[in-house]
């Protein structure tokens, strides 16, 4: 069913491969371009300065400029009188007049009647003078070559006289999506209209990505699935095109026509490379230029083109590929890894104590909402089958430091007012973030009680006491030192679809044959009430069609609900009403956020006690429905 | 002779002061653009997904689609065989058919005839299906406000069916240059009629800025130093921009308008801060629009926009004003500084062995350069006088750390080569740079002996063997383990006007009464032969107008020469003829590069020598004129 064209490379074998083929070894064309529009460009060649800076002799102050021998002796006993023919009224920045050889600043200067000035000190040659040339001399150098301009450059060149200078012009790239099924982002169409297509949204982003290193990405329109189509495609941007990305196809899939289209019209030099994502990466040349097939998945084009597109802009302006920020932290739980792959793992960071803890982030290559939260990536080498808890590891950084350090971590179970939370954190404190990670109750405990979170959001049912969250912390915490802070109480209850066409009513429905369920995951504090509820009016889950079908938050459970993938779900009032479903109350719960004692005094908890606990904060709250405030950032434990 | 209208306030009460007024604390209004223009913009409110990604469930992998029921059961021993319309082929993002609820990969299938397919393993219910939602659930925060939107913010929104957002308008940045002398720097201007004037070229670096900052610049027409046509200006622009910024006229001197104008027109808040440079900025607000006077000097305009316009635009834009990565270095010398005044000093540094060393550059507010070429900012708070050498300070990166890290720092003697080896090396390997501080050759070998630089570029006449730099490197270096190479040989002559006016033919003329002399400082090797050749001939200094006239650079002199300050100065052939001058020979002499011997196999040291040791480095130094490479890269000592 399908066909490999060349044995799989690893990464710094397939990237020197390509990198070294003359086709990629070119520089970008040098262009004359105006000064004061070159912003941001790259010199070609270094620049020099047309005159000097500044061009003749001038003030440094205001005052007036003389001849300083005029002044010798001058002192608080001997004061010297300078006639008006004998000094000069000068500015900052004006010339000094021939003759003249220094200026005294207008403070020491006192004025007498008919223009006479006095001095009560003698001044120095050439003294608060600028000498021509004091900043630059005509001719010296002002910018290397494979400079990238400045602001500040841009107002060096033009006090230089250089009107005008060459730089490399920018590497155009083509972006070609293929793929029947593909529908251009910017086309209207209702979610009907939608069903069986996929709206072509990685062109955005690795034009983006080709404008941030310099380059002129220009967007094709996608081209279907027919050889000669992509054929075509690539033949007409291969003539005016400096590099051709051609967009999925790429996969050894049945529609995996660019490593043959590339291997008829030229030559292929790599398919498929050692990494994930990225894996189907196809490289190759067509009539001397470079042409790239990349993996469809966002997360695996994002990937393809960091590490062979980026480098090779950078090859062609003439100037070092930008790398990374680097920083080390420790792994908060084990990561498993494919070994003889380069895994490209994206994760969070968190500052929680003094310790930097990165936690994984979902990993299939078509999330690219993983990219969206992720802080870092960490790489994981092909020979590693995984790496420990508590390993240092170095992380490729997203986002600055200074924003992870600002960034309050809240892990554990899903509500929606967490949101809520960190946009009105932002809206005080436009420096803070709120990263919030849905792994439920017992988990965000556990991940609390490993330091790799500042707080957990938990609503754990204690079976025998009814009392919530209380016990679990008692346990996961014999030493104590964690306090529980009530966010919200809040309806929990079944939710179905809109106008109940099953006629669901209460557990007990859930039994029922013509009821698939859709459950949430264990250790998860809707499923403790699930399975209390089921628990104490006998119904054994195993007659429950769906129990074994387990997701992660309440809108996952909403989603299926609303996709027909079942037909009633245990979740929150909000979740249904986000997806606009029915609603079926049959309990209140209290959610509370767990909060290490010793942090309650740190800068971002403590805001986040003052947001939840303000009027502001209580009244979006409400807005959402299904919410009860009495209790909101009261101390419960 | 001028006014003050204002005590002069610290820089954190200036702050305060200007931030904490209500014109200050506005955020810029929202606007609705589509997805697709929103790159780099910041959302204005949090983006919530409008349809879920994926849309509906789909495969996760090109294969077959079929109920997973119907392969319960299959094993190697009993495949179990799947009819025609049992099963869907498709592939990756197609939508599962209804009915199926698991992808079988391509690789596991076997075709039969007839299109039945036959497995050998039973699916798993959802294998290798995405279930809609599994990337975001419509309703779902996929951006928070007061965030900078990426490459895949982009395409993640696109993805989630958010066509259009709200994000802050960029905040509409008036730069109004005021000015008799100034003149645009897009004129085209002959040196005669730019003589008296100043080429504006500030708002060309503040709107670079305002740029990168995320606002929208309007540089204005120079204005007259007139109070009328100043007002005029300030309430044309407060009436359509959310922020005006009028350059020069803030310092207290003749033409010191601004202050006035906008006490006259509104409130003037701060007159006068304790920074340097930036002292004289002006801030106040006109018709509830802030309005700045900016200094004059380029340093000080940059200053000013980084301590004040910088923060307000990011207020405006509801984010947190981005902050300088800071690194710690040693300085690499004491570093004066004016108590009662927080100094902003650039710096170089350098990477030299492990230590990061600093070194501050000439200081001047007006010298530009001095900011093209620095890598960092120290502030040295206004409570101290300066800091030793050796003592650790905070440095604001200009750079990144990589870049300074590949920066081959050579400090000494001036030779217009030096910049030719920077070329070359750059051109060879981008990443690298080449600086070159020109404080003559003793100062440059003491700055290697402080380990403040790679290598030091020297050329001092022993007078008593005749022999060039040998002896001066053993006198400093008695541990020895330093190598001397050859850069190159050069003529150095007397510098005189085109057409020699003056008739000067050797060192004699210089005690003619009618010849002014421009001199070199004391350590640096051209100084060492003027006084060698000076006792030689017995011309006592003091009989030499001008002996005292003392310039730091081979080009310094020239230009003094074309200028007429002097009508003849000492100095490299290179130079002469770089500024169009008469040269007349006096002596070769040898410029070697002093090495420390443990950096010789060094990366930046060893590409260095292959670089000076290369034809074409050789080929570009002999068109420069009066050099001879005879000797060039060969170790001398």
């Amino acid at each position: 069913m399908r066909k490999r064209y060349l044995a799989r490379k690893p990464l710094d074998e397939a990237l020197r491969i390509f990198l070294n083929h003359p086709a990629c070894s070119r520089l970008s064309p040098p262009e004359s371009i105006p000064t004061w529009q070159s912003l941001g460009r790259i010199t070609a060649e270094p620049v020099y300065a047309v005159i000097s800076s500044p061009p003749y002799h001038c003030a440094a102050m205001d005052g007036i400029s003389l001849r300083a021998s005029d002044t010798f002796g001058a002192s608080d006993a001997n004061p010297v009188r300078v006639p008006p023919e004998g000094y000069h009224q000068i500015d900052t920045g004006d010339p000094i007049p021939e003759g003249d050889d220094a200026v005294v600043m207008a403070e020491e200067v006192r004025e007498l009647e008919g223009g006479w000035v006095e001095l009560r000190s003698a001044a120095r040659p050439w003294q608060h003078v600028r000498m021509a040339g004091e900043d630059v001399v005509a001719t010296e150098m002002i910018l290397p070559r494979g400079h990238k301009i400045r602001p500040v450059d841009v107002s060096a060149m033009l006090s230089c006289g250089v009107r005008s200078l060459t730089v490399r012009a920018k590497p155009r790239v083509a972006l070609i999506p293929t793929g029947d099924e593909l529908v251009s982002a910017e086309e209207e169409l209702s979610t009907e209209e939608l069903y069986g297509k996929v709206i072509e949204t990685n062109s955005y982003m690795l034009a983006g990505m080709i404008e941030k290193w310099g380059g002129e990405p220009v967007r094709f329109k996608p081209v279907p699935d027919d050889p000669d189509a992509i054929k075509e495609a690539i033949l007409k941007a291969v003539g005016e095109f400096d590099l051709v990305a051609v967009n999925a196809g790429s996969s050894a899939g049945r529609e995996d026509y660019v490593p043959k289209v590339i291997s008829d019209l030229g030559e292929l030099l790599v398919h498929g490379v050692d990494i994930m994502p990225g894996k189907p990466v196809a490289l190759g040349v067509v009539q001397d230029r470079p042409v790239i097939g990349v993996p469809g998945y966002p997360v695996s084009a994002y990937v393809a083109f960091e590490m062979f597109v980026k480098p090779l802009i950078s090859r062609m302006l003439g100037i070092a590929s930008p790398r990374p920020r680097i920083i080390r932290a420790l792994a908060g739980r084990r990561i498993a890894s494919r070994a003889g792959m380069e895994e490209f793992i994206r994760v969070k960071l968190g500052k929680v104590g003094s310790k930097l803890v990165l936690v994984p982030i979902a990993r299939g290559a078509g999330v690219i909402s993983s990219l969206v939260r992720a802080d870092g990536i960490v790489r994981i080498p092909s020979h590693l089958e995984g790496v420990d808890q508590g390993q240092e590891l170095e992380v490729e950084l997203i986002r600055e430091v200074e924003e992870i350090e600002n960034t309050l971590s809240i892990v554990g179970s899903h509500d929606m007012t967490l949101d809520l939370i960190g946009d009105e954190m932002r809206r005080r404190w436009p420096e803070v973030s709120v990263s919030s990670a849905h792994v439920g109750s017992l988990a965000g405990l556990v991940a609390l009680r490993r330091g790799e979170c500042h707080a957990a959001g938990t609503h754990l049912l204690d079976e025998e006491t009814g009392e919530y969250n209380v016990s679990y912390v008692r346990r996961l915490f014999p030493d104590g030192g964690i306090a529980l802070i009530n966010l919200v109480y809040r309806q929990q209850g079944l939710i179905v679809r809109r106008g109940n066409p099953k006629g669901i009513r209460s557990f007990e429905d859930l039994r029922r044959k013509d009821v698939r369920f859709v459950n949430r995951q264990p250790g998860s504090g809707t499923r403790v009430l699930l399975d209390y509820e089921l628990r104490k009016i006998g119904i054994p889950p195993d007659e429950i069609d769906g129990y074994e079908n387990e997701l992660f938050t309440h809108l996952a459970v909403a989603a299926a609900v609303k996709d027909g993938v079942a037909d009633v779900g245990l979740g929150i009032s909000a979740a249904a009403k986000a997806l606009d479903l029915d609603f079926i109350p049959v309990a209140e719960e209290r959610y509370d956020l767990a909060i290490p004692e010793r942090y309650l005094e740190d800068r971002l908890i403590s805001r986040m006690i003052e947001t939840i606990r303000s009027e502001e904060f209580k009244r979006r709250v409400e807005t959402l429905g299904g919410y009860d405030t009495r209790s909101t950032g009261e101390r419960m434990f």
